[in-house]
């Protein structure tokens, strides 16, 4: 039992969580989202350990419902029937990392090319991997510059490429087109290709927007990952990551102490936020997820109006949830928490109300009164 | 909403999982812990995203709690004072590839030297690394051949070594010894040595034995790793990693994006799994952390003597909660979820009651009659 000051400092810690839960702008997670009825199985050890497709030793998991998020993203991603593989990672970071793993091991002499707007997680990947890698420019919107990346990869056309696309970069939301990615590198005259598509925050609603971004397996991916805690919603970072069969094949493991292969990157994994994932999409179906998408597009084109109207030269991509303006003051950045890089931005994600994104530009605009 | 069908699964996936939580045997997890009054952090978007000593932009964390439990563990395992840093993972695996990690930083060009009874997350680990590796012979307690770490060794003396000790080993609980590896090694000629130490399971506890075995930063470890969801309990897997500031400082780049450094593997972190662990340090402390082991100890003492009495050829280590035994029939490893490689063990964990235990004895021992 807990003595009376700890269970003090836990309210105290809850109190402050809660606070700053209600006024955060500045990451794409979705801030509202309930699961209370799966709060349940934190009374269970669970753990997903192995790969979901195969029976294992330990059974107190949830692989059959992982398998479900799975086949729902990769139906969603138009994956060749039964061609694709995948499981639930404890967020982006893992994604890329495994996507990029694979990808060394089918190109251990690739070059790895990604976009200046590129998450760090990439940098930190291609470090932890060992893979030579350059860094492209990018255009203004944040997509890559295709013009750069021809002549980047034009120096080392010799080798293999392996790209990592932003489906969604950090910052501004550009994205970038898997198959001008490909055309690029063919007239360098490179045919050993491995793209990644990280699509951390738009992978759920990307599939369902006019124009169709390009960047899924019909598209030219050889791997894909998304984020289960950003527009989804999640108490905790996950994700998906989904490749092709055959590239997974490369690293697996047959594992006889937990009676399974060892396909992933984790090991001992989550069973609980493949529940959360399952319980989102099937609450929501592609419906719902259209719909969430609509409410926070609308919500995306007022706070830019709103900001424009107030001399605030606030911009965003088509079809982005992400408004981007010029750094904010340091206190506004600390309340609403708004993550700054060159830039400043906000993220309309599911959860976020009319009554904040007001109460932010009422805070940001005053102040040159 | 969820349609009622999917309700029904949802409740029988919850039936099926806490049937098979009421008997797993062969897996070092603790089975009982009661953490009800957290979940309400479960409506919150939680992330510890960033160092966790750092101050971020992003607030609905739980640093100051992951702090708390790094504290207390570089207490336990006898940092030096303000020299040791550390981080709450996802589990294991992330522990051990983040301890190769900032080894291979620190010599890049190390052979890595680990027991045949090491668990797979490390040989996973080198091969992502691209860290060449020997595996070394084991003794038959499961703890590292010396004598064959020295001859393996002898042949690549003239190049840095990087040694996974297992404090308690997966199948066996068997204990390397730090001080015995680095004495080895430089005996060999070696002296650019960096040592992991992979206290999984024993990680608690193993300071508090008597004797102690030698595996904390005292005894040589340049980083050491357990994980959460084994000992102390949690439900979902997770883990701390420490390691001297010198070796973190040669991976960590500043992030103006999320205000903070990127010292970690994972980048965006569970905010929920630190205050479990610090629930249950605070809650238990270091008597009730040795209470609950002893009690786990006599149940494990028990088992092997009601399997030798019963004519089973069970054996444990010393200080072990690890009973071995050879492999049990296929309906048995299954009901039980009994871990078998070579060799099948049970691991009494707090919360395995002695009804359990004798129900297992009773099934796997009235088969010959």
């Amino acid at each position: 039992m807990l003595e009376s000051q700890d269970l003090k400092r836990l309210d105290e810690l809850f109190s402050s969580m809660e606070e700053a839960n209600g006024c955060f702008l500045g990451y794409p997670f979705a801030k509202r989202f309930d699961y209370e009825p799966l709060w349940r199985f934190m009374s269970l050890t669970g753990n997903n350990l192995g790969d979901p497709f195969e029976p294992g030793t330990y059974r107190v998991n949830s692989h059959a419902f992982e398998c479900e998020v799975i086949d729902f993203f990769a139906g969603l991603f138009r994956a060749p029937s039964c061609e694709v593989w995948g499981y639930i990672t404890n967020g982006g970071t893992e994604g890329n990392i495994y996507g990029l793993y694979l990808a060394r091991e089918l190109y251990p002499n690739a070059v790895a090319y990604f976009s200046q707007d590129t998450h760090y997680s990439v940098s930190k990947g291609v470090r932890l991997l060992g893979l030579e890698h350059s860094v492209v420019r990018s255009q203004s919107n944040g997509e890559i510059s295709y013009d750069d990346l021809a002549q980047t990869a034009t120096r080392a056309r010799n080798r293999p490429a392996v790209v990592v696309a932003n489906i969604g970069t950090t910052m501004k939301e550009g994205k970038d087109d898997t198959r001008k990615i490909r055309a690029v590198l063919h007239d360098v005259g490179i045919s050993a290709i491995y793209v990644h598509s990280d699509a951390a925050l738009c992978g759920p609603y990307a599939p369902l927007l006019d124009p169709k971004p390009a960047f899924d397996f019909a598209d030219g991916a050889d791997s894909i990952t998304l984020s289960g805690h950003k527009f989804l919603g999640a108490p905790m970072p996950c994700g998906v990551v989904l490749s092709h069969k055959l590239h997974v094949q490369r690293v697996m493991r047959t594992i006889d102490y937990i009676g399974s292969s060892d396909t992933t990157l984790s090991g001992s994994r989550n069973a609980y936020t493949p529940i959360i994932l399952w319980y989102a999409i099937r609450s929501l179906g592609i419906k719902g997820i259209k719909r969430i998408f609509h409410q926070c597009e609308d919500l995306a084109a007022y706070t830019t109006n709103e900001l424009n109207a107030r001399g605030v030269s606030a911009w965003r991509n088509p079809n982005a949830l992400t408004v981007v303006f010029p750094p904010v003051e340091e206190s506004i950045k600390a309340k609403w928490q708004i993550a700054t890089q060159n830039v400043s931005h906000l993220v309309v994600t599911p959860g976020t109300t009319k009554h904040q994104i007001d109460a932010f530009i009422e805070a940001t605009t005053s102040r040159g009164r």
